[in-house]
């Protein structure tokens, strides 16, 4: 069974006590467990990684190229800032989704810039929950591509 | 029946024909075709429209404030210059989702900002045809909360 | 009796209904027809155009060099972004004056500057329907001059 | 009967004299006197206030907060760089707007952005003396709302 | 007889009227006669759209695609904003040529940029109706080749 | 007794009636109070000057060359925009330090950059009338050193 | 007894050592136990971590979010980078305080904006170890408001 | 006899006591004595006004109109910032001569640019109190032609 | 016979050999062969200069001045930096033609702006050797205006 | 014997593996054996550390403070982001030399600017493992003087 | 004899006859003949440079270091751009002074910054040649001191 | 046997003599010595070219791209400023190294960017006289790939 990596970046362990009002009620492990479903669903696993350190973020998508097949990302703050993670992307060869809760593009300038952008597929923004499913949709349907 | 209206902006009739390698061979019809699929399974009907003019995009945004749902716009290369739009969405009540098929944020410099973005709840991005599916399950659920 | 030329742009034909919060409760016929009784009291009367399409407000431009002895313009959106209406605008003889309902100098960024400014003799902003009666006083007084 | 409080910026004092092509030939007396007719009609009274002092204005703006009903105020060149004269305004309760006897979005680059537009209602620019008559009109509209 | 498409922007319908210091005394009419003679000279005949509806353009571009064997296009203000005709013109197999009457970069800033540059392959500025001339020829060497 | 100037700039005379959500409820009396029984602790007295007016603010910091050992300084408004104060405060011998009461960095982006604060031995915001009683401590210990 | 929490960033840890002429002889020893006796005459206890690694930092913030009343941060060079720190902190309900041993206001152009700022209650900068002083001072007040 | 104004802006009157290793040791009664002298060789009396007033510069400015026929400005950190005196300049007939003790091209970036020189004739800077007698020759010079 | 200079920047003496994929095989020894064909098939003669040195492309127009009754130019990379050939060009009565092999505008960003073109009546960019000829065409144009 | 600390950031341990084609076939072990040849052929022994992680960076800058005599780093993507490595090595009295494999200045825009480069001694660039051997001869020379 | 050299950039050679109305009517051998009895008077003589290369003005300042005891530069279109002039400038010990013509800081925005002031003195700008005069004499006073 | 171009930009045939504690004491000719010794050791000849002349730069790379095999540039201040010598280096086939006595980018803005840089394939900066060697023997290296 091909396996998904999906990485949490900082601050995400926070979710459903962290700006209700921006990200929602929801917990980390509900998104997660929802990914799961999903994934299972089309014939994936799931392996999840929350880290608040960049450097970790790194190694696990380094660990990723030999074990997974995808990586669905929502790098949190890291995403306007890490040119590190960006290059890390850059050597996975599978399908690389991004993922945001909310809308970055309708929120503070700092947050209108992805730097990792250039070196993922596709993004999904402003769905909660729900874009960890459409991410796993998706990436399925690269992987089947 | 609820229905959703895809706006589908300049440039795109020629989908299939233009920059393959850029958008995929599908045209816009397999896009609506896929969509209209989703969308019956979710219990909404598309409404559709193809322009490359900006004031008939307005005009469809205003049009559908009293028949429609939801928005689903990919506005092509008005994503880039068009407040005019960003102000038609903003007076729409329901979801809107912007979509692309290609990763804009990953192409040439012009393409990274979306002017109106502030005025949607979400944005998907790089999957082709599949992020027509995406968004309108995206909508389902913006709809149901 | 000498005409003048009120110019609508995208998206003011939802006035009163579009965030009243912003622009008031007053409908753009509301507008339009203050604008008539102050443009009759002082010997003029009023043609009228309101569009979303920035090709039909450069036609109408067109139209009112032989017809229209000034252009009262609220250009909307395409205030910040066309720099044809503003070419448009150059090749009228008569006085030009700009009005918005609200004062977009104390509002969003892409708000702060109008492209169609240097084609204009002078701009009335934030005094909602008001401005309409005051830019036709400020015509009035143009043209007599 | 309410006062209107009228402020005039920098190098005002010599208007009729200083570059007639751009600012007329009237003078501050012309335009201060075609403002009290218009204010007395009206039913309000003129306070007229002109300085070379950017102290003097704000001073005279507090003073303004216990005996004037609204602020008319032609800033001059302090229009573009004082931010003292904006945080002044902000502390008055009643309506302001901005004169301009030109119009500074027409002019050099510097003249395009007023830095108390924030803290102003609106703004009337490029009619000459006219402008202060439309701002009564303004004024007296706003305060009866 | 192969044909090539020229297409005027907004406002050169009003050429020998608009600005005659800037854009000569010759009208549309007689830049197009020009352009058609120096193209059956060459065996070429000549379509003509002009509009001040950048929908139009973008319309026509397309329907050239099956049609035309070149596109000679002064864009006119758009030539400086519309990325939605850039991606127009970049779905066009054949030669591109881009044709201004008066040298856009000596003239404001707002005209030094041509963004449809990118998918034209040249370009002839600042010779006023026998840049349609040259670009006809232009035209009938890159079809050659 | 050593004395420390207090310079109050614009605006500040109105403190506990202006904006008291962002400036709070207390006077400048009671700030200037509360700062004086802070440096007669400490074997200081306090010298105090409020003005609008730039020029009085330099004649001020040019006075206390002579007569005091330290410059506490709000400047308001013209924190943001005077390199005349920033050149006088260069003239000053002893210690000098900034004080906000509001965080300027979490405002208004005009409100980022201090030009005096080059001329500035430290800065303290944030902490409404507390400010003055740690600066006077910080002056303390720095005419100490 | 409430609990404030101390955060010392990248290179802290060398002070005493590191560039004596900016930022002192004291070590960061030195400090803390300045910190700690003012905490104590106050009714609080210190909790101290430093770290080189942003990910540590966040994680202490973390942490605190149930164990600590305040937050005393000296984000050393994360403070102009570190978008992640900024989310964190904002997750932090007690009172938020940057202290700086120098005047970054003063120093190169990349330490003049702090991007944490947006989520502190407050600054001090520029009084060396005295700084960590007045910040447990200023937090003390905030706690009690 | 023909009287040239010399104006000296903010912080001036420190000339001798304030950075002599920027400004030289000479006090600006020692500057305004060499302008004296090199005046009254060449037919000229000087009248001198010092003020760290903006307002009073102008004022200054505008009383010369009437009174000198020339005007020598050294306006200090003004130069740099004031628009208003850069008007004021405006509405003066005869030459006007800025003065500079050191090079401010050499100096910190925002002393690089001059808000006043396009008001001005010519400018002269580095040479200390010699650029005062070099004015005064330049300004008989421009008087004579 | 009027005789029209051409001049050719730096490392034009390369075509042919360099960057064929970019500037075509001809050699500059074919496009001034062909310049001279046409510009005899006009009545002009041809004089050639080409250079690595700016200052021999600056004496080359000014000794043009006395025997020249047009220039065409080629100022390769010069044509981006070059104020000084601008001021040379300047000088120089006749009509003045830009051609450049390429389109810089589809280029790199550098080769986006021409620091000579307001010193020229036009410009004709991406027809390889033809423009050669075209330009010829132009001038003759211009001189017989 | 005098040791060396060699330090590779982010994903160089992919090297190798990760776009050869830009940064060759060579890994890391490869270099740094080679690194290790050259430094004991003049009397030198390598620390080697690889790291993701920005803080184990710093950690190990610092610990090199009294182990090491000079550092050659290769930081990655960190060497455009990380101000925090940049104050480390400025607290490192050796020689500091920054390598690249890879040509910075000639590839993406965000890869032009080190901020590491204020606290390096020099740089080498673009010439894959070679650049190691060369540091480490750099490093030797730097020493001896 | 000391002496001094004058050195005479781009297109100056031409003074006189290029666009009398920004630089006057007298030619570079008027202002090099005035610039020699001023430099008489005061015990100079003057060497003489006009030159349109680059290297050249360079090779002249390398060589005056031997041979002159100050420069006197007005480097033309340069002054904006040679940075090698800039450091040839920097390499020479005695008084450096920039004169031009005209006001650079009052026309084209490209001619507001000198690059080469940062290696002069001094500058004298906008009197014509009465500028070499007073350049001389400034000269003559700085080598005095 | 194989020559390498040495090419030596302007002002560096002062070198020894300007500015020693930047550029260090050694003259061009010790620099060159070094380098000839370094080349005969790995079988190369050296050719060396100085000038103060953009133009006879180019020339030598023309000139070398017959008869050398590689060329090592020192462009002085031509490296931040001379696309024509980027373009120049772009003709030639074999390896092109920069080498930098100092680092400029540890010194003032403008040099912190080369322009010719995408023209190299490396870069060497900041060692001196021996900064001549390292290229040499990265030249052999790349001419030995």
């Amino acid at each position: 069974m091909k396996s998904i990596l999906i990485i949490s970046g900082p601050n995400l362990n926070l979710l459903g006590d962290r700006e209700p009002e921006v990200y929602g009620s929801e917990t980390l492990d509900d998104h997660i467990a929802r990914a799961t479903s999903a994934a299972k669903a089309l014939g994936f696993s799931i392996t999840h990684t929350q880290s608040n350190h960049e450097g970790e973020i790194i190694d696990a998508i380094h660990a990723a190229r030999d074990t997974c097949s995808a990586v669905l990302i929502n790098a949190g703050a890291f995403t306007h800032t890490s040119w590190a993670i960006h290059d890390a992307l850059k050597t996975f060869d599978g399908p690389v989704v991004e993922v945001h809760l909310s809308n970055p593009a309708a929120r503070e300038p700092f947050r209108h810039l992805s730097v990792i952008a250039p070196a993922a597929d596709g993004a999904i923004a402003g769905f909660g929950g729900l874009g960890y499913e459409l991410a796993v949709e998706a990436i399925a349907k690269l992987l089947a591509d």
